[in-house]
Parts: C-alpha cells; sequence; structure tokens
C-alpha cells in the first residue's frame, strides 16, 4: 500500500479555505500563479509517493543504531535525503537571498503534509531545519547568517532543536545546561539534552544545533535563557565538543534518531549566540511556532496515509452480504453502513484537520506579506490563534483516524506486517512533542484568546457565522443538515468564548484553565466544520457554474457527514467548559488514591 | 511501577452496583458472604501484583518465539503460570462436579480483571480456557466431559477457540476447514486456522482445541457448521494432527502466543463433535460471550493499569507552577487542571466501564442461579443487552485511557521503556478480537435491542431514570449538576432507543445499522454514568450512616465528573443516532477516492 497525495483536495483546500485564489490577486504572492502551484504538488507527490513512501516500513523496521557516537540510518535514507533536497523541496520555503525559493509557508505547508504522508519520521528532520533557517534569518548575526544559511537552506546540513533536559519539559524555566563567553565572541556550552530529533545521523556532513543556555550571570526562570548555535562540526573542519550519547527506544517513528545530547564533556562545546542575550526563547517560540504548524501537518499527513490504507482495505476485504449490494457472494466491508461511519469519519476529520491547518499557513504569510500593518498584525493575531488549534486538534485527529484504520482492518490491523498499527505508533507522538496538546490548550486560552482584547477570536466566529449563513442561503438538499449542525457549534463555540475570557479576568483563572482541552476540541469542530462547509460552498458553486467533477458533490456530501455526525459534539464540549470545572475542588479527593 | 487491584473499589461496585448485597441476602449465591468474597479479592490482588505485574514487560521484550512448531514462553511465565493456577484460580468459577469451585461470575470478573491488568498478554490464556469449560459443561458428551473438564478446570491443560480462516472473519458462514466422520465416533478435521491465542505454548503438556468445520453433508452458511475438540496430545500420548505454523508479529500483547493452526496436514486431526452436528455456532456462541464480557474486563484492566501508571508519574514529576500550590520550587504536574482533567476522565471511565462489566457478570449469574423461569429470562436478556456494550464500550475506554496515560507521561510516554506505550500497543487488541465493537454495536442494536419486544431495553432505562431520581432526592451539595445531566443523557439513550427500535421494524433497517457505533458509545455513557452515581449514592449513605472513609466522598466527586465532564457527550450522539444517517446515500460519493 503506498501513498498517493491527495493533489486535487489540498488544491481546492488552498483555494478556497485558505484563500489563495485571493491571495493571488490581490498580488499578495508575487507573480505566483494557480497552475504553478499545481505542478509543483503534483511534482512533490510524485516524489512523496516513489521515493519516501517505500522507505517508511523499511525505516520502521530498521530504526537508527547507535554506534561509538554515530548513527547509521536506514538503507535508502541517505540516497532520497539527497534526491529530495537537490530536487529543491528544502529550499522550498527558503529566503531567497540564501538561495531559497522564497515561497509561500501555505504552499510548503501541503508540501510538508506530503513528506510526512509518505514516510513521517522522514518528513520530521526537514521540520526542525526550516524552524532554524526562520530562526537564523530573523535573529542570526549576519556572519552566523553568512556562514550557515545558505547550507540549512540547500538541505546539505540539518538543523536541532534542543530545548529539553531531564528536568526541564513543558516547563523550560528549570533548563541548567550552561554558556560561558570564551572572549572572541564564541561561547562554551557544558550540558545535556534529551528527546533531541536528528540529533545525529549519517544524512549530512554537519548538523547545525540550535541549543537554549544559560550564561553565567542569567537571571533565573526563563528570562534568562539565552539560544546558541552549535555546529557539530566547526569551520576549521574539526569535530565540535558535542556528541550524541544515547538514542531512546520508542513507540514510533524508529527512523527518527531521538538522541540524548552531550555537550562539552571534552571541555565545552563552541557555540555562538543567536538573537540577544537572555532572549533565546522568544527565538525558540519563533523556531517553535513553526514547528507546531508542521506537528499539526503531522497529523494530518498521518491521518491521511491512515485513511487511504483502511479504504483501499475495505474495498478489497470481502465478508458478510450488505444490503445495499445484489451481487453473489460475500461484500466488500465497505458496503456495510458501520464501516461507511469509519471511513467518512476517516475522511472527514482528515479534511477539517488540514483545512485548519492550512488556513494557519496562509494567515502566517499574510502576517509576513501584506501590505500595511494593521492588516499584518490582523494576520499575525490570526496565525497566533489558529497555530494551537491546528497543532492539537489535527494530532489528535491523526492519532483518532490512525486508531480508526487500525479498526477497520480487523485483526489483521493488529498485525505489524500490514502496516496500519505503524500509522498509530508513529501518530502517537505529534500530540506530544513542540508542546504537549495540554499546553496548546492552555495556549489557546490564556494568550491568544485576549489578543486585542478578544476581537481577534470574535472576527474569526464572525467568518464562520458567515459561512454557517452561506449554506442556509445555497438551498441545495445535499447539504442536509449542515447549517442547523454548524450553526450550534458555532454558538457554542460563541459562548464558550465568552465564559473563558471572563474566566480569565476573574480572580480564578483556574476556572478557564479547567475547560481549555475541551476548549481547544470545540474550536477545532467549529472552525473545522465551517471550513469544510466553505469548500462546499466553493463545490456547490462549481457545479451551479456547469463544472461536473465528481469531487464537487463529494465535497458537499463530506461537510455534510461532518457537521451531522462529528460538529454535534460540540454542545456537550461547550457545557463542559462552561460547567465543568468543579472537578476542581474534587480532584484531590477523587485522586487521593 | 507495578499494579495495586483497587480491592475497595471493585468490591464496592460489585455489591451496590452489581447488587452483590442484594444477592446474597437473597440466597443467590449459597453461603458465599461478602466478607469471603473480600479475601478472595485480596489474595487475588497480591498474586496479580506480586507475581503476574513485574513479569508484563518481560513479556512484551521476549514475545513468544516458535521454532520447530514449538513456542518458548518468556522466561518465569511457566512458573507463574503454574502457580496460579495451583492456586485454584483457573478452577474459581468451574464446575464443582469437575473440580471447580462453582463461584459466581461476579466474583471471577474482579479476578479476570486483575489478571488482565497485572498483564494482559498472561490474562488473555485462561479466558479462553474458562470459555471452553463452559462450552464443554453445557455441551460436551458426558465422555468428552470425563475426559477433559477436569483437567481443564484445574488449569493442568489450557484451552483455544478455533473460528477465523484467512477469508472468514467476522462472517463465519464462509469458514472451510472440513470435518470427516471416521465412523468410530471419531472425526478426520483438516484446515488452517488463524489468529489462534495460545494456539501452542509450554506452559502446559496438552492443549485443548475447540475448532469450527464442515461435515461433508453440511449445508452452506452459518446453519452447516460444527464444533469438535481436537487435542494437542490425543488420549493415547501420541501427537495429534495439529500444528502450529506460524505466529503473528503484532502490535501487542507480545506475550500471548497467536497463532497459525494447521489441521490435517499429515492425514487429518482428529477431533470430536461437541454439541450437534451443524449447531457449532451456538455453542461457540456460548464460549464467545463469555469471551466478550472477559475483553470487556479486558478494557477496564488495561485502563486501570494504565491510570494507576499515569497518577503515580503525575504525583512524582515536577513541572511549572500551580495557582493552588503555595510551595517554592516546580510543582508535581497533578496540580495542573488540565493534567487533572486527564487523571479523572481517566479514573471515571474506568470506574464505568468496570461497573457495566460487574453488572453484565451479576446478570449472568443471575440467568443461571435465579429461582425462577421468569426471573432466568429477564436476567439472560439484561445479560444479552449489557454483554455487546461491555465489550465494546469499555475496550474503546482502554484504549482512550491507555493513550491519555501516555500523554500524561509527555515525551517519556512515547519511549517504551516508560511501560506507557506498552499498555496502548496491549490495549488496541481488545476493540477488534472476540467481534469488532462495530459487530458489537449491530448485534447490540439488531439482536439485542428487540428482546422481549424491547420490553428488556425499556427496563434497563427505568433503572437508570430512578438512579437519576435518587440522585435528584439526594440533595448532596457534592453532586452539582448530576442529576441533570445524567437525565439529559438517559432521554437521549431512551429517545435513540425508540428511533432505534422503530428504524428496524422500517423496510430500511440500514437507518438503524448506521447508527450502531454512536448508540452503543451513548448506552455506555448512560449506563456507566448511572452506574456510578448509583455507587455515589450508595457511598451517600454510608455518610449519612457514619462511616468516615474518604472513598466515599471521592466515589461522589467522580460520579459527578462522569456526569459533568463526559456524560454530557449523550445529546450529540443522540443527534448522530437520529439525524446523523444521511451519509448512507452520500457515502459512495463522498469515499469513492
Amino acid at each position: 500500500m503506498t501513498y498517493r497525495a491527495p493533489v486535487a483536495d489540498m488544491l481546492f483546500t488552498m483555494r478556497h479555505v485558505a484563500g489563495l485564489d485571493h491571495a493571488i490577486e490581490e498580488g499578495l504572492y508575487g507573480d505566483l500563479s494557480t497552475d504553478l502551484v499545481q505542478s509543483i504538488l503534483e511534482e512533490g507527490a510524485r516524489f512523496a509517493g516513489e521515493v519516501l513512501a517505500p522507505l517508511n516500513r523499511i525505516g520502521d523496521q530498521h530504526g537508527t543504531p547507535l554506534k561509538d557516537g554515530a548513527i547509521t540510518m536506514p538503507p535508502g535514507w541517505r540516497e532520497a535525503y539527497h534526491a529530495w533536497a537537490q530536487a529543491g523541496w528544502n529550499a522550498l520555503p527558503g529566503p531567497v537571498d540564501y538561495g531559497g525559493q522564497g515561497l509561500p509557508t501555505l504552499l510548503n505547508s501541503a508540501c510538508v503534509e506530503m513528506w510526512n504522508a509518505a514516510n513521517m519520521a522522514f518528513g520530521l528532520g526537514p521540520v526542525l531545519t526550516m524552524g532554524a533557517i526562520e530562526a537564523l534569518t530573523a535573529h542570526g548575526s549576519d556572519e552566523l547568517k553568512g556562514r550557515y544559511l545558505e547550507k540549512l537552506v540547500s538541505g546539505e546540513w540539518t538543523a536541532t532543536m534542543n530545548l529539553t533536559e531531564p528536568q526541564a519539559g513543558s516547563d523550560l524555566g528549570a533548563l541548567r545546561t550552561r554558556a560561558e563567553p570564551v572572549g572572541d565572541g564564541s561561547y562554551k556550552i557544558t550540558g545535556q539534552k534529551i528527546y533531541i530529533t536528528y540529533g545525529e545521523h549519517d544524512l549530512t556532513d554537519n548538523i547545525v544545533h540550535l541549543v537554549l543556555a544559560r550564561l553565567p550571570d542569567a537571571p533565573a526562570g526563563t528570562r534568562g535563557i539565552s539560544l546558541f548555535l552549535v555546529p557539530k562540526v566547526l569551520p576549521d573542519g574539526t569535530r565540535n565538543d558535542v556528541r550524541c550519547a544515547g538514542i531512546e527506544h520508542k513507540l514510533g517513528i524508529h527512523a527518527s534518531p531521538t538522541c540524548t545530547m552531550v555537550y562539552g564533556d571534552g571541555g565545552g562545546a563552541t557555540g555562538w549566540l543567536v538573537g540577544e542575550a537572555n532572549r533565546g526563547l522568544a527565538v525558540m517560540f519563533l523556531m517553535m511556532n513553526n514547528a507546531r504548524l508542521a506537528v499539526g501537518l503531522q497529523g494530518v499527513a498521518i491521518a491521511e496515509r491512515a485513511y487511504q490504507q483502511a479504504l483501499s482495505y475495505a474495498k478489497d476485504r470481502r465478508q458478510g452480504r450488505a444490503r445495499t449490494v445484489q451481487a453473489e457472494g460475500m461484500h466488500p466491508i465497505i458496503e456495510h453502513p458501520d464501516v461507511k461511519r469509519m471511513l467518512l469519519t476517516m475522511k472527514a476529520s482528515t479534511a477539517a484537520a488540514r483545512a485548519i491547518c492550512y488556513m494557519t499557513a496562509a494567515a502566517l504569510d499574510r502576517s509576513h506579506l501584506a501590505g500595511d500593518a494593521d492588516a499584518k498584525r490582523a494576520a499575525h493575531e490570526r496565525a497566533s490563534i489558529l497555530t494551537p488549534v491546528a497543532k492539537a486538534f489535527s494530532t489528535d485527529i491523526g492519532i483518532e483516524v490512525a486508531s480508526t484504520g487500525v479498526q477497520v482492518h480487523g485483526g489483521m490491523g493488529f498485525v505489524e506486517e500490514t502496516g496500519a498499527a505503524q500509522h498509530l505508533r508513529d501518530a502517537r507522538i505529534a500530540a506530544i512533542y513542540e508542546g504537549t496538546n495540554g499546553i496548546q490548550a492552555i495556549d489557546l486560552v490564556a494568550r491568544k484568546l485576549p489578543l486585542s482584547g478578544g476581537e481577534a477570536v470574535r472576527a474569526l466566529i464572525a467568518e464562520m457565522r458567515g459561512t454557517v449563513t452561506g449554506v442556509t442561503k445555497n438551498g441545495d438538499a445535499a447539504f442536509g443538515d449542515t447549517a442547523a449542525r454548524l450553526r450550534e457549534a458555532v454558538e457554542s463555540l460563541d459562548r464558550a468564548t465568552s465564559f473563558m475570557l471572563k474566566a480569565l479576568a476573574s480572580n480564578d483563572p483556574d476556572q478557564a484553565l479547567a475547560g481549555a482541552t475541551p476548549y481547544l476540541r470545540l474550536f477545532g469542530l467549529a472552525q473545522g466544520g465551517t471550513a469544510l462547509a466553505k469548500a462546499a460552498l466553493a463545490a456547490s458553486a462549481a457545479m451551479k457554474a456547469g463544472e461536473t467533477d465528481p469531487a464537487h458533490g463529494a465535497r458537499i456530501a463530506l461537510a455534510r457527514f461532518f457537521a451531522e455526525n462529528l460538529a454535534i459534539g460540540a454542545r456537550g464540549l461547550e457545557d463542559t467548559v462552561t460547567a465543568g470545572a468543579g472537578f476542581l475542588q474534587d480532584a484531590p479527593l477523587a485522586l487521593a488514591s
């Protein structure tokens, strides 16, 4: 079972939900055309399907053995990585001044989805490199940029993010890695970092580590953290004092090496400051926000892959007889209502998560490219709100869809040979790294809802309402109860948002934090449901204009399924958010044993 | 991290939710006393925690290598199995005439939960043996009973269920294994079976296979299937013509050998008919119903284990600062509202699933032991309704709770060493085997709801309403909105049930099947929520009577959490059931690509 990127649906979502058509019209993307976007997507789809997808199971089985500090990547991976970088995929979103193509985050997001759907363990590495490029571009000194950016943009070298230490995970204020100024502008870095993705590998000759550490006189907590660039190989060609001391044996993404990195046990690793002293967290957050969207895309990606595999199996596998089929013998299980429900749930959830991720990417583009400052700020706030939703909702969907994919396979799903189980194993990490989904929910509620005094989130909700009104006006019976169900979901979100803003302003903000996770889910259902409806409206308009592509009818059916069968969870989630915080007092008792 | 069976909560649930006190009072269980039940549970808890739990990870790592048709179980397993059987645990529910203790299914269910929580791959073997004992007791000839029952009851030998063939999974009508009468009362069995749990192992000297096969003149489909007993070692001490030809490499339960069994490639395996010719499926369903409850208990078990591990981690792990804590430095993550929510969701879901499983077990006991035929029939119908809910709801909960357990651990949850990931891997199968959860939902809707013209399910719903009324009358503020939220859930279930019964009777029963899965979930929420409320009411009464055990307050808090934060999904599920079937027409289009 291979992977075929759903190019038509990706492009349709980009154009009609994430606003690509509109952005191209107004000149936001320079001379980029829809045709060019399509041909890039088709080229990417070919590479993902033909080169990366076949290496997915090989990677899972081989893992990344560590010996004497060196890691051997699985067979075929080095060649695939070089072909991928040489084809320009790593440079696609990179800065033009350093050899990048400067193409939109929106387009790159569709590509990131493809790489990760084909092979999540492969796709993860470039996510880190791209984040580092962004951080260096924005905050690196000209010398550092000159020395590192071109090779990172081309993919000749890769990069890592070094945040976590054993005592400092979600709470980075606790980190202990130290940086001592040498006097020549460089620093000696000493400390241990864990869970460093692609911290060591043999895909490239050098690896550029971005490392959070404390200067000697740094204040305690998160205000005393600085960011350093620490290359594996120093500019003079010698090895830096950094090594991989161990790798984790993980549930999934076996081919993505997760390293314990030791800095400076030979006297200090040489590094250079990136950005201002003690402001490392701000730079890292830039990198992390980019990575958070990419991780959300991993959720979409693994869901799409799991869906394609389950769909294919359900068409082939014959068991029982369905009422709707007249043929002799056993019928394909896709004909059974319960299997249909599973497949539609998978497809609709995936499409909703994709729409949210692409909307986030488009808002990020606009926050950089918009003409005036107000539009930039509005887009930045929109991206800020959507990023935690894109990350957490999509990765939860990734797990759920991969799990349903196993279920569709029945007993065969539990057998590793089938491949369905690998998707579930791989998907599980995305809800954890780059800030657990619980952290995303807190970020959404505590930091993002209050942006512009709540106006930013209100603007998003107003747009959702606009889409619902559009469905109501459309009148095509194929929409079923889409408008009614989405309206309920959006109104639930609106009331829950008011509750959250009020609770945050009260003297007991834990009332808001207690409901952060169900609130984020509710947000995803309303935003995802209306995004699918927006696509369906565009499809409906195309049909009215005479287009006969059956995919248009499918888009309406999918929006309807989501509204009638998934968005209906919104009301219960609203109750949980607004009235479920009673557990805050009860918990110490209830969890005592 | 070891496992401690929650004996107090198990016993409380048995007594006050599953009706153990009442059953003892009316003499249903002979001279069984609550004290005896408690001491048996405590003894079982000791064995589970001290002997079985430490072997869980060993089993996961070693697996069950197959060489020359023989399987080597992991280190320590053979000794543990013998100690377990010698302590009488296998014989606990077995028939007294054959050395069993004849103790209730309810009590055994709590024990089954313990074995599986401690070590699911270990606990699975006896589930099959106990099912075979029940089938043989009810349908075996005296000769077969005499030859096999005693050794199966003692655990000296184990048993298997052989249903699945490559082309016959959920659809057993398609099976091809053949049985030819020899003329001396025995049969020659020829065919291949897959996914045979504990089909081969070195725990015992003999293995008794129960095998579905077709007689030469059998009608096609499910009405032409007979059941045969085929021992690994024949009565004369020679090896039978049956062998393990392969084992599956699975996502989880690595220490439970999943075998491909080949019967008769040396001319025919010798077997004997169990029950009537062509009535094998009825016998197998008896066995399978027993096994379905046991699999539901596995869901509860793995959820409990995952909860205990996550709770322990959340108390130890320190990250960030919580508003509710004054202490210096970082605070245990259990103090963060979002982590509290995760842990309470885990605990409340687990308790609800446990209550449903124990209720099912109690109904099974009553269906055998009740004094008059009407009471027996009513109990049988209740058990019939609850069994698919116990199986599917609990195993879904098992997966969800195990997945949340990984999440509570953050990055460490994804590292296999921690053990949290194993629970998720192990839990995943329970939603698939013994009839996928989709099959359970169809069974509930299509076969169980219509029992006694719908009166059986109405009686259950009436009891749920009674509990809600009890909460309303109780008046203790600690219940919060429990009554209101549970009332909504029960009324949603009631309306959805009416819809289902009507749809089944219509000429388009697919309208019912389309909503079977969300209906079963809705059933679980209403039944589970009211069961927790019933326990909470008993706790409230105990407190009013002067008992000061803090567990009583915790029971009320848990029921409240479930009602206010989980049962609230009921209304949306009702909508899905009653109005979401629009996808039946849309699906062919929406799933075309």
